[in-house]
């Protein structure tokens, strides 16, 4: 993997998208976000806080959950990927 | 239990779900936001506060209230939970 | 009382309630907002203000003023309290 | 006087109150706030800033102009007053 | 004169205020803001930034220029003043 | 030149000016923020930052490229210019 | 390249710009954001943070990926660049 994520950023690999119904007006049952699941693929090398350098909590290979309407989606190779912060990330899935 | 909060955020098991009324439209009482019950399953590494990690006080079996509106529903292994931020607890339950 | 605010939040019995008028739009004679007296019954471990611990100014038994829109209503036992931010409170009464 | 304003807000008791016209729409000559005059009658314990408490400005009996949409009304035997922050004062007449 | 401001604020006294057109619409030629002159008269005890009193960089009788719509009208001894904060304050004219 | 911006704030004069078309609505080609250029005529003392007053980057005579829609316009013995912060300034041309 | 953008921006050489359709609307398929390549032309001397000069993680030549609508454009000897803030940049393609 070629791609080096900038501080406090990390590239997902999306595990299972959420299916979008035919033809039709989607009518969410909660007000509530629903999240998605991926893969972490590559990590930023960390958050400045207060002027110091904070490694990343998650890393490569972590199965996590993040918000769905979070991040960029970029194609490398025909691969698709999400690149997030680290903030967008809920939990870890161990 | 197989999740690990990031950060700040915790994992609950809602106690008590506000029912919804059949086919109609909600008229609330006051304009005050009503709070839920739930049980603390999971409890992120801390909140990094000016460089410092500070540990949440909330912990694993503790008893909560939460704000209603508050989190992000994730279903594991058939088990629907709230992921929350631990500043949207107002208080525990002893 | 077996309730634990978090942080800076206080649990407050309210003492005296605004009426609501019979029937009819309440037509404010201004602007101002119009704050509402009640008891302090529980008190957060303090604020966190860079990194320390801050103490509340208030405490236990304290008679106070706060903003009538602030806080969360929560019930307990058949009793109903607010739970409010410390900085929602404008005034203790002596 | 036996009320005590938390943190950086102070007790007012306004000196000269804007006249509300009868019967009538006002229409301001121009769109600056105009301020109001008062005399302050109890003040906080001061502002934490950066994790110290620094003491207010202003003292009880300074005669102040402050912004006329700021602050919460409180009436307390009988006497109306305005509870404000430090902030909403402009200055202190001498 | 005997008003003291507070905290980064100044008192200015006007120079030369935009005339209003009669009867008309103003259609302004650009977006831009235009500024106004002013002479200081008294100057607030500082800036609080990050714990620390910093002293204001303006001093009583200087000439400067500043943003038309910023700052609060008060009338002293039938003479207008506006109270600004040093921020809305663009340059000194020397 | 006889003015002296305060703070984090620069005097530019205005190198290449958009024109405006006649009579007609401006069709921008893209959402994008089309920058003008400027010459530094004087520079404040500097931005307060956690309490330190850090120099300006940029000195009087630098050729400097800003956002469009910044500053305040100021006229000064007939000759106009704009005062702008720092931050609204996006290069140096050498 | 005689341009030398300030602080915590870069300036960018757009590698793959988005084609717009011929007379027609956009349909977005999702709503997530598209990025774009780039390579970088000239970086800042840095962010400041805390008070301390802190290095930007690009550096001339990164090949970069960047928020599609981030930036603003500048046009320099007939070659359009585009000077972005580093927190625009999202990763690093090596």
């Amino acid at each position: 993997m070629n791609i080096k994520p900038l501080g406090d950023r990390v590239v997902i690999k999306v595990l299972d998208k959420e299916e979008k119904t035919k033809g039709g007006i989607v009518l969410p049952d909660t007000a509530k976000e629903k999240p998605q699941k991926g893969e972490v693929i590559a990590v930023g090398t960390g958050e400045v806080i207060d002027g110091k350098k904070v490694p990343l909590e998650v890393k490569v290979g972590d199965k996590v959950i993040f918000s769905k309407y979070a991040g960029t989606e970029v194609k490398i190779d025909d691969q698709e990927y999400l690149i997030l912060r680290q903030s967008d990330i809920l939990a870890i899935l161990e």
